[in-house]
């Protein structure tokens, strides 16, 4: 059997085991997700961020530019979140500075939001619309989520960070778990501790591997054909990329955002919680490097917080204060459309595996 | 060309591209360095913390147990490292807690040393011996030094943890170049900034093999064949394992030690200065608990600091104040002999690569 013929294939009815990572924050256009179904991969959305009707829409146009499957992700949601009234002020103070530096009128502030509820409402588009593939991360849904929508022919893809939580996932029904390394860029999926979830690639993939029994897909620092060869080598079934895809031409990065990745040199990011109050991987920048040692809101909160100021910054084009998650293997980032990528990664693939 | 006829094997005269890692601290016997060259790898002194008389011993033993090469590894050290008296006594109050809970007479403190000199009188030994194989660590060493071993046909191999420190030693003319990725147990080879040099080995391989023109060997996650397979697909022509030669019957681990790696989860490790004053990764204790956030003397006098401590924690057999250097791989770590692991690592990836 070749590298492309394999149980993620078989399952997930694609012709190469390679998915876009479902990143979160406008990355992953429906132009994005149809080219990488289109070209024989999953796309991805990344739909932790969004509204129902927003995911909605987004599963409408991406119908409308492929027939192929494609996945969308969600958060699960910390019920026990919180913070009480003087942390959430002493954040507010923090990020004044910034607002005011910014220019903004409006002091951070922390919107009042039902998180469970909009969970909720995600949920039932996906089960409304019948998505193919369903990916969670930062946690395991309730069962009988899970059952509800393996029983209408949703494909379950669960993120683990270490051999602990693959196995819950394992356990919880996941059809695919995918293996994120500490290179990847963006948030740590980690469900546990946090310092439990920082292992590399090279030693994750084949420790979940010989964990659990359904297939497993490795990200984390994959960023061309060599990665992919490696990710099979050490056991996996298939592999997720983000920020390869990041600046392909069809994502929705912002341009200033696509103009950092394609210069960040390879030790240039870190992990950081000062943009949500989860670990997140991004490259450096003054907001990071400000905020070292500051304690965060936990996430949602910190998040939704620190939203406004992202958002004008981006406006103003002052990427020091946007998050600019990216992984570790950074420099080997190109401009290029998702099929050209996706050309390159296959063919590639086929010369270091199937020679 | 199969993995194992490549510019590495060509250039060191051994047959397979796997190094043992050159660990220090006694762990690298002349049984398993003569051992792992013996069958046909590279075996490794991890002679940062020895005398010149230890090293020239440890040589005239394993050049009785093998004819074939083997290399010797060294700390570079770093001519600017010094604290103050404050932060000295600091420390020292610090670490009188533990010295008293391990029933130590005397009180930590620091030991007169010429660190300068003592690297010199190593670097003579080598010199004399005319050892096949010289790797560094911490550093490069001046130009001098390093014309005078290759003079003498020695080969030299640097340690790099991003893509800048491998190009310097390219430059500094290395020979081979160890690529160690963050997934590696003990001491973080960076001499740039500490969080330059904390990227993971899917990510470091294939970026520093695209950016030197010597063959690159990886370090970092690896722990059997899955693993030099993957080092390969990534753009390596040889692979560093050191956890794995932990547990060898061979090498010097303290009994409790091996215990403790035979025992340990993948997310039970992270780095740590706790020990030394330099990054490290091993599995957590309650000295790196209590340590943390504390800061540090500069490498090496937190590390003589600290060093009767670790040794009296080892004679009353108490693991949780000694240094339990771990990779991130250290489930996959068996109770072996040398020639067990060899075989099993030569076999497994001419399956995964030569089939």
């Amino acid at each position: 059997m070749g590298w492309n013929q394999n149980s993620i294939t078989a399952m997930l009815d694609i012709k190469y085991p390679i998915f876009q990572a479902p990143m979160a924050g406008g990355m992953t256009t429906p132009q994005l997700i149809s080219g990488v179904s289109n070209s024989g991969g999953l796309g991805n959305m990344g739909a932790g961020y969004m509204s129902s009707d927003e995911i909605r829409n987004d599963i409408k146009r991406i119908r409308n530019l492929t027939d192929k499957p494609f996945g969308v992700n969600l958060f699960v949601p910390d019920s026990e979140a919180s913070a009480d009234a003087e942390e959430i002020s002493s954040m507010e103070d923090v990020l004044a500075g910034y607002s005011s530096e910014l220019g903004m009128k409006e002091k951070p502030s922390l919107p009042e939001k039902n998180y469970a509820a909009l969970y909720r409402k995600q949920l039932d588009v996906l089960m409304e619309e019948q998505v193919p593939v369903c990916s969670f991360t930062f946690g395991i849904p309730e069962s009988a989520i899970i059952s509800e929508l393996k029983k209408q022919g949703t494909i379950i893809i669960g993120t683990a960070t270490n051999v602990k939580e693959a196995v819950e996932w394992e356990e919880a029904g996941a059809d695919v778990i995918i293996a994120q390394g500490v290179e990847a860029g963006g948030h740590r999926g980690t469900f546990g501790s946090e310092e439990s979830g920082l292992i590399g690639s090279m030693a994750l993939i084949p420790q979940v591997a010989d964990a659990v029994s359904c297939p497993v897909a490795a990200a984390g620092g994959i960023m061309d054909s060599r990665g992919i060869a490696a990710a099979m080598m050490l056991g996996a079934a298939g592999v997720q990329l983000g920020t390869a895809f990041l600046t392909c031409r069809e994502s929705g990065a912002h341009s200033l955002y696509k103009h950092a990745l394609l210069n960040a040199r390879e030790d240039q990011t870190a992990v950081t919680k000062a943009f949500s109050g989860k670990l997140a991987r991004g490259i450096r920048n003054r907001f990071m490097e400000e905020m070292k040692g500051l304690q965060t809101l936990p996430y949602p909160l910190q998040n939704d917080m620190t939203a406004p100021i992202r958002k004008q910054a981006a406006k103003l084009e002052q990427p020091e204060f946007m998050s600019l998650w990216a992984g570790q293997g950074v420099t080997l980032a190109e401009e290029v459309t998702v099929k050209e990528l996706m050309i390159k990664l296959v063919m590639g693939t086929e010369t270091l595996l199937d020679k």
